[in-house]
Order: C-alpha cells, then structure tokens, then sequence
C-alpha cells in the first residue's frame, strides 16, 4: 500500500500515529483516510468516530489537501456502528448513554455535511449503516463488485442517519431508498450504481489500482476549481442537511431508549450467536 | 388468494363488506387494499376514490395495521380515472361538476401524502393515470413484468397530479418525467424501474408469490421503528407536497372547463370506439 | 433536412436569415433552433449566445409555436463556450470583461429556466460544457448512440453553470454528478441516459429520421395541455433555479479572473497545439 508508509497531515498532531483506529496519510495532494480495524470488519467505536472527525477537520483546513478519500483496511469497507456501543451500557443511565450517543452522531455526520473539499470513497468491500448513509454526501463512491450495501435499521430498532432520510429519496426516488432504509434491504455493488449511491463498479482484483490512479490524478487538478465547485453545489442544501442531521439524531436518541430497539438488539445477538 | 377470504379491519365500519369497489383485509399485520372493479380495469369512479380514502384513514389509525399493500383485481393494476366521470356530466353546470371533481381528487392525493405507515403497491398489470402518479410516494413498488405505467395527460387535455409534476423530475429528471408526464409514453415496467418508479420487477408467473412474502415479512419487523423512519423522511416534503397537490387540482379544474380538454376526450372516444 | 429550408418564425424580425450562427423554423407548432457554426463545432460565442436568446424569446411569444427542439449542424451537437471568447481579451481589462462573459452566461441560462413551452434536444453528436449543462432543464433529451457528454471545468479552472450545480445532484446523486462537473469525465449517451441527463438513445442511421417523426407529433398535442403542464411543473423550482443562476455566474467571474484558470486556460492550449 503506497500511503499506510508515508508520513501524513500537515501539523505535528496529525500524524498518522496519534490515530488508534484509522490511518491517514497525504501525499500530492491526495489525503487518505483508512478505516482501520479490519479484525472488526472495521466498525466504529466512539474512539473511531473521533478519530474520522478530527483527520476530516484537519483535512479541510490543510492547504496541501486537494482531496479527500476514504477506505477500509481488510475484507470490509465499514460495518457500520460498533453494537458494543450499546451493549456495555450502564441500565441505570440510558438516556444519558442515549444522549452522548446521539452528541457522537451529529458530530460525525456533520464533519461530512461541512467537509469543503472533493470526498471520494474506496468501498473495497462491504458497507453497513452509517458508513453507507453517509455516502449521498460524497463526491465519487468507487466501489469493488465485492462491495454490498446494506441498512439494517428497522430490524434493529433503529432509523436511518447521515442525511440519508433526505438525500436517498431524492436520488433515488421512495420506491428504492425505504427499500433499504425501511426494509432493511441488501443490494449490490451493481444495484447501488443503478441506484445512485455508487458512482462506477470495478472487478475486485484491479479494484485498489484502477482506482488508486483515478484518484491521483483528481488530486492534480485545479484545486482552487474543485473547492469552489463543490462548495457551489453543496450551497443548496447545507442548512436543510443539518437540519436533517438534527432531526435524524434526535428520532434516534428516541429509538435507542425505546423497548423495541432494545429488544430488537438482543434478538439480534441471540440469532448471530446461534449461527 | 389468502386475503380475500379474511376478515377485515379494527373497527366493524371497516369490514370488507362495506367497500363496493375495493376489498379491503387485515392478517398478521399486512394490511391489504385491491381495486376490485376488474371488469372495468379497476377504474376509479368517485365511490372508489372515496373507499380508498376511507380505507387509508382506518390504516392509518388501526394499531394493528404495520404496512398496507394496494394491488389490483384481475389483469389491470388500476386504468385511473373513470371517464364515465366526465361524460356523465350536465352540460349546464361545468364549473359545478369540475369543483366537485377537484375536491375528490385532493382529497385522495392527500390521503397518500399523509399516509404514515409504509405503503407498498404490488402492479399486477397495466396502470394509468393517477394510479401510476401516486406510485413516487410509495416505500416499495413491487412490479409484474406485464405491468406498464401510461399518464396519457396531454393527449386528453389534461395535466399531471398525484404530485407527480413535483416528485417525477426529483427522481428521474425533467428528461424523464416530461416524457411521461407531457408527452404521454407508455413504459414498461423494466423502465419504470430504471426511471425511479419502480423498486424491483418479477416475472408475472411468480409475481404474486414472490411479492406476498415479501410484503408478509415487512409486517412482521418492529412497527415503532418503520413508522418512525417513514414519517422522518417524508418530514421534509410534507408541506410542499400538500401545496404541489393543491396547486395541481387547481390547473385541473380549469382544464376540465376549458374547450380544449372537452375536444380531446370526445376525440379519444370517438377513436376508441372505431378500434 | 425538411426544417431549413422553410420559413420561420412570426414577426419579420425573426426570419430565419437573420441570425448568423443558428438556423430557427417553425412548421406545423415545430419550432426548430440549429445551432450552426458546424466548423466550429457549434462553439458558442458571445454572438450566438445573444442569437439563441433571441430566437428561444421569440419561441416562447410565437402563439404558433408549440414546441422548441434544439440540434446542431454537421458532427457535433454543440462544444461550448468558444474558449476565443476569452483569447481575444484585453489583458488591461480582464475585470470588464469578466463581467461581461457573466451578463452573457446569465441571460442564456435565464433563458432556458423561464422557457414556457416543452424544451427538446436532439443531440445529434458530441456535447461539451454549457451545453450539457443546461440539459437538465429540458424536457426530453433524444441522443445519436455517438453523442458523448462532457463538461470539463476544473481542468479549464472553471466551475459549473447551466444550473447544473443544483439540477444534476438531485437528479443522479452527488457521487455522479461530481464526477462530471468536478472530475471531468466524459460519459457516454447510454451512460447519460442511466443517470438521467437523456431521455432515449437511438442508433446514429436513423436517428434524425425517427426523432424527427417523434418530435413532430409532440407538436401536434393540445396546445394548451402542454405549456400549463410544463409550467405546473417547472413552478417548484423556478425561483431557485435564478438564485442558482446568479450564484453560479458570480462564482465563473471569480474563476475567470483567477491566475489559476488563466494557467489552465494556457495549459490546456499547449496541450492542444501538441496534438
């Protein structure tokens, strides 16, 4: 992997090392963000999202930054929210549990809502949750056919986040975006071409390469162009998505103190441990 | 058929048996409202509009209601508007007749826009008109592939409802949408689904099997987190699409008035009846 | 070719040996705009900016017009701003003369955002820039199998207009509409057509036969159905689509007088001089 050897950020504090559980690295213009907990199928702990928010921020302030991409280290792209999250809550303080849960999520998806500079993911394999939502944000999503999609929401309780409850719909019409928001469906790499959320499919194998060149050379183009366009088209909608984000988060500040997620979470570790 | 034969509903005024143009039941959750006017292609005549409007409000209330499922009698979906609407009108009161017709009408988009439990239409066949308009508020549009979809609103001088003038561009474009809105081509049901309208097409020998298991299982996920999720993101079209239908029952009422959509629906029976 | 040699339009001012640079008929409710530098590729200079204006008024006052198709001479459909716009400059003056390319840039799009009758394309071959761009706010887009789309901005230091900031995200997504109006890439008329920028691609032999018939009977639709249908459904986003306007041109201005896009600008004729 030619960016997990070079050195990264533009400030002491951003080296690659202060970060526990993803890795960044810049070189030529090109900032990448690795999640990296591949023995977790890279899921986000507390810590992780942090992590994301602080390497985003710093990312937007440096000069040296022309684009931002996002990957995962392993099999997995994201697995979404780490579910130990939840289970090593105190029971006699939800809704205080609930509360910094809902301050971790806002924080997250608002470092997306306001990055300023071109965002592009890697999906080098599957995606789940908050890391799939967050994608109708992005500028470019390069997907591996290995990658899947998937929003298991409703069968944990929950509801959708990452401005998806907004976006998806208007990209992809109602018809498709409750299908996985609501319904909780799987679909491909192919499928979320199709549907909006992925910009172009490659084959696994040419995957890193062919996608690893693409993003070099967008990170030699004009930068002071791309800043100025993408700001441009996000104008439109910045204030309604954190609007959304808001809402998003405070229906899940509910849901997570609800008996239903409750108990849609233990059935879901009972089925896992059985399998 | 496993719903035709059950009882139905919460309260006894929403028995299947009350309903002369719709039959209406409710098993495990699955609430389940077809267009039962088969020899008519499941036209809507008033009574109907009105019996769909009733039956939504009862689903919309009935705790015991998780989702609800339209679908269609017969080899047609629904054909739309009953044109028998317009040719039995007194020719000494077409303002009176046009208002009545534009109450109906807003009326039964409303009931769609404010539906707030996930509603899902199975197209067993053919649809036209506002059945196929009102399809983009839908959370899952499960298609045969004999379906089409056809808003012949220009060529019967008429004009887009169902908030299809402000959802059809938002999901497919302009390109699209006036192609189908304005310009009246029939699409297949593999288009519709490329185009946004549809979520996934079967092939009609297996189409009502596959989709009743589908369906079957969405009832049985927690019902607090599908409502929830359902009425978030319609949160943030809400009160436009109350305005968007308003504004499009208005310009229908005029058309319905002027010299040019009496022309062209005496033009397509007068065609129809040499075919 | 059936529309050049015919008359055109309805007041003296508007025949069609009046223009320099586009073609304008009108038979039968068909009114036809040819942009005709063929060339030049059709590139667009301030001239022909002012003429398509012109005639796109004129269309829309024309009680006899009920439709306006746009197409280009020879190969190309259209290949954009014509870059001598800017090579001709006055060095001591690159202010004026930015704000003059914006007065031009924004009475152009203007233009196309308050056209009142059905818009069409027929994109007879390769479409750069504004050309693309303004695309989205037409009402079916017909495309030769040899079209290609490209609208490449940042490698000329430029930013995105035609609307397309607002219009292209929310009919293909963030992730795709990025690629083209941040990235650069050229798609082909089946990939516009998945992303939502054309209505139907045709094979290049029969292309100007078949989408000729079909544009012809669009014309002969009611009349009336059609302008307040397109009306209706352009109402949603009119007032928007100006600010869009104003933005995106205000943003160009800036770029223009940039060192940054004076260097692509440069660059991209020194690459061009090599080939």
């Amino acid at each position: 992997d030619q960016y997990s050897s070079t050195s990264a950020g533009p400030e002491p504090g951003s080296a690659a090392g202060d970060y526990k559980c993803i890795e960044v690295s810049t070189v030529e213009g090109l900032n990448m963000i690795k999640f990296n907990r591949p023995t977790k199928m890279n899921a986000l702990t507390y810590e992780m999202y942090g992590e994301i928010v602080d390497a985003l921020e710093k990312a937007a302030k440096d000069e040296k930054v022309v684009v931002t991409v996002t990957t995962g280290a392993g099999d997995y792209y994201c697995s979404g929210n780490d579910l130990s999250n939840f289970t090593k809550v105190d029971p006699t303080n939800i809704a205080g549990v609930a509360e910094e849960a809902r301050k971790v999520l806002l924080k997250f998806v608002n470092a997306f809502i306001c990055f300023p500079k071109p965002l592009i993911a890697m999906v080098n394999g599957p995606a789940i949750g908050i890391s799939v939502t967050v994608l109708g944000m992005y500028d470019a999503v390069y997907a591996s056919d290995k990658a899947t999609f998937y929003t298991p929401f409703s069968i944990l309780g929950q509801s959708p986040e990452g401005c998806s409850s907004y976006i998806f719909p208007r990209v992809m019409g109602f018809p498709k975006s409750s299908e996985m928001l609501l319904f909780n469906r799987r679909i491909t790499a192919a499928e979320a071409c199709d549907w909006g959320l992925v910009t172009r499919v490659f084959p696994h194998g040419t995957f890193h390469q062919e996608v690893s060149q693409i993003v070099k050379n967008y990170a030699s183009l004009p930068k002071q162009s791309l800043w100025k366009s993408k700001q441009l088209s996000r104008k439109w909608s910045l204030e309604t998505l954190q609007e959304v984000n808001k809402a998003e988060c405070d229906v899940l500040k509910e849901r997570w103190q609800s008996p239903e997620c409750a108990q849609a979470i233990m059935d879901f570790f009972s089925r896992k441990s059985k399998m």
